[in-house]
């Protein structure tokens, strides 16, 4: 449904203060936040009483397509996980699994308020049709690795650009791309040089994994001599178009290099306790002053995409980590999954909080729930009581996603229905 | 709504072993798993299809009334979160509010998946009016605190005579009340003694919280000169009627006490996290043959009372603590919040699995979700994927509670209006 106008009344704001207010989106923006606004000037009415509104939350490291392998393997080691069941089953992929896949992951994030994220795959122009089909925002990144090969690395550049120029900037701007080096231990220098120029000449932004697990860690100083991220930084490969997703296993002056070259941290708490890889620092990060936004991982690691239970879990670990409750509060962790996030992917002057002339991305939760009552402590309701159906509605880009809860871009049960197809396709 | 029968067709059962299969309810027994079932068997005929069947879950550490406190107080330190907020609010505390704060957890209970809970509070008789109303099943305890004053341990004494001569085996047995000497280092050794002597008169159960923070561990160790379960077991208090909360801080010869007593440990992974108490260790104590089930402690410190969540919870806290993402599987958590409980409690020959002749205690899940999807990993989707909202219908004792998300012994509204004006009464 596209509407001229929006206007939701009378509702918990969760801005700059946390105020009943109304609010009133024309075109893709937010125009107006006033107690006064009436129902009058607006096309389209949404009642707010008994409800909190919040920025759409923005997902910083994601695989979509991954949904159609959601509880194939778990409980087991990650080399286990990964050669036995993840990498047998992407050496079938198809393009047509990544588009049902995708679809899938973009109504599951819409149901549980995201209305943005960063994606890693491969098959990024089917992900890119399922993402405009849904009307979220993504930014999307073809997954490179070359481990050496000198052929598989021209065959990834090539695909990169491709996917550049087909899909950057595309659906009205809410689809963007990125470069994607899978990783230090995957990569070859020469890959990492490679995607370091070709961002600054085309104005794209790289997301890479780094520093998940403790292994990856001892390979590269095996191979270079040097930490992971003081790698990095000696091939200047890092700069504050850098989107660096895990970040577990950082010394102190790996930290301090992270810091000063503006290099954003993605922190998958859920997945990193999934598969046992380790705590990030997230404290400490944010302390020295690094922006940490927060991811989900792929489904197969979380095993779902909901940013809600990935607050909670981020603000447990860090004050059970530390044994300090006064770590990561609920302030916190909500930053992390709204304005960090657009901080991360660079768009946060369009992004990411609720105000005036920024985009209208909007996340209505309804709190007349027995488990968010009382209805008074909407920051510490929505971080540590709330889950992902108490979205009610979710808005992108001034468009309506999702009214009650009814998928409105998306026919839900379709997008179940090829979602089971395809995954039995590609795992039987 | 009760019926003499009610036939649950074609649906996913988490039994003995997982199949399809339809379960017949007569009263409040299961009296038939069959594939061949017909509807004509039954009164009431609730179609399975795309959903989940697993025995109503077990919360065997909670405090109902605390759900009026939600979100008062977060991210401080434990001693201030008592001081200056959980104390201060008990101390006006009311047999109102505790039954409309009872009556708020039984809802959000109900509406999440639990059928069975262990309570420790206070207005024990008005929690118990509450448990009658919604169907649950409710085993109660007075909170006993004598601090070594033994005017205040007389009238706890006192108290807790009344409550069991008033409630225990009430509501067609589905009220059963227990002794509830709150910890070691807040009752003295002769309450702990008279708690002993008199369970075993009674035929009651003893219900304490031991060893939820390293500060009150030595504060035992100060004063008696032992470890607490090393104290418990010199004034001969323990035994296998002994549910103790917590058990976070163990010494390996505490964990043989605690296993050669039969003691059973309720573990509560989520409030140990938030109040940053410490992490309790459960693969340990499970590979030792000690019986853990699971908790969610009161909403102040959780913030909700959703056994899904502690699930996964629990799950990942293991795996990340001990670095092993083998331990604590999806079935291991899946059985320490259904069979574990029911052993918990003393009543695993009536409930925690699905088998017949076991009482009607059932949970039905829909899994026609995005975030469920593909549907075919039903224990994993349960565990790490579900949210408590995709509970669809929920059985207790042979009469349906919720029906398609719809309270049926309760008004939901009313429930929730009644803790908004209990809740302010209480804390303005």
């Amino acid at each position: 449904m596209e509407c001229q106008s929006i206007l939701i009344k009378n509702t918990i704001i969760i801005g700059s203060e946390i105020k009943k207010s109304s609010i009133l989106i024309e075109n893709n923006l937010i125009s107006k936040i006033d107690d006064d606004l009436s129902s009058n000037d607006a096309d389209e009415v949404i009642n707010g009483e008994g409800k909190v509104l919040i920025p759409g939350l923005i997902n910083t490291h994601t695989h979509l397509s991954m949904s159609l392998m959601r509880g194939l393997a778990d409980d087991m080691p990650l080399d286990t996980w990964l050669n036995n069941y993840i990498w047998p089953a992407e050496a079938n992929l198809s393009g047509e699994h990544c588009y049902a896949g995708a679809l899938l992951a973009c109504a599951e994030m819409i149901k549980s308020g995201t209305t943005t994220f960063n994606d890693m795959y491969f098959f990024i122009d089917d992900v890119a049709k399922a993402v405009d089909e849904s009307g979220m925002r993504g930014m999307l990144s073809h997954g490179m690795i070359d481990l050496g090969d000198e052929e598989k690395r021209k065959k990834e550049f090539k695909e990169s650009i491709r996917i550049i120029n087909k899909c950057h900037n595309t659906s009205d701007g809410r689809i963007k791309v990125s470069l994607g080096p899978h990783a230090p231990y995957t990569c070859s220098m020469e890959l990492l040089q490679w995607v370091r120029r070709k961002a600054d000449e085309l104005g794209v932004r790289i997301h890479i994994h780094v520093s998940e697990t403790e292994f990856e860690v001892e390979q590269i100083i095996d191979s270079y001599g040097a930490r992971p991220f003081e790698y990095l930084d000696e091939i200047d490969f890092l700069g504050d178009d850098v989107l660096a997703a895990h970040g577990v296993w950082l010394s102190d002056s790996e930290m301090d290099i992270i810091r000063d070259k503006k290099v954003k941290i993605s922190h998958n708490p859920i997945s990193n306790m999934k598969l046992a890889s380790g705590v990030s620092p997230v404290s400490k990060m944010i302390s020295k002053g690094i922006n940490v936004s927060l991811g989900t991982d792929g489904a197969a690691s979380n095993n779902n995409l909901d940013l809600l239970e990935e607050m909670k879990t981020a603000a447990l670990l860090q004050k059970i980590y530390n044994l300090d409750s006064t770590l990561l509060s609920a302030q916190h962790v909500f930053e992390m999954a709204t304005i960090n996030g657009a901080k991360a992917l660079g768009i946060e002057k369009e992004l990411g909080t609720i105000e005036v002339d920024k985009k209208a991305d909007l996340t209505l939760l309804n709190f007349n729930k027995t488990h968010l009552t009382p209805y008074r402590h909407p920051l510490s309701h929505l971080v540590y009581s709330a889950q992902g159906s108490d979205v009610d509605t979710v808005i992108c880009n001034g468009q309506i996603l999702m009214q009650h809860r009814k998928l409105l871009t998306l026919d839900e049960q379709e997008v179940i229905q090829q979602a089971e197809e395809a995954s039995k396709d590609l795992l039987s």
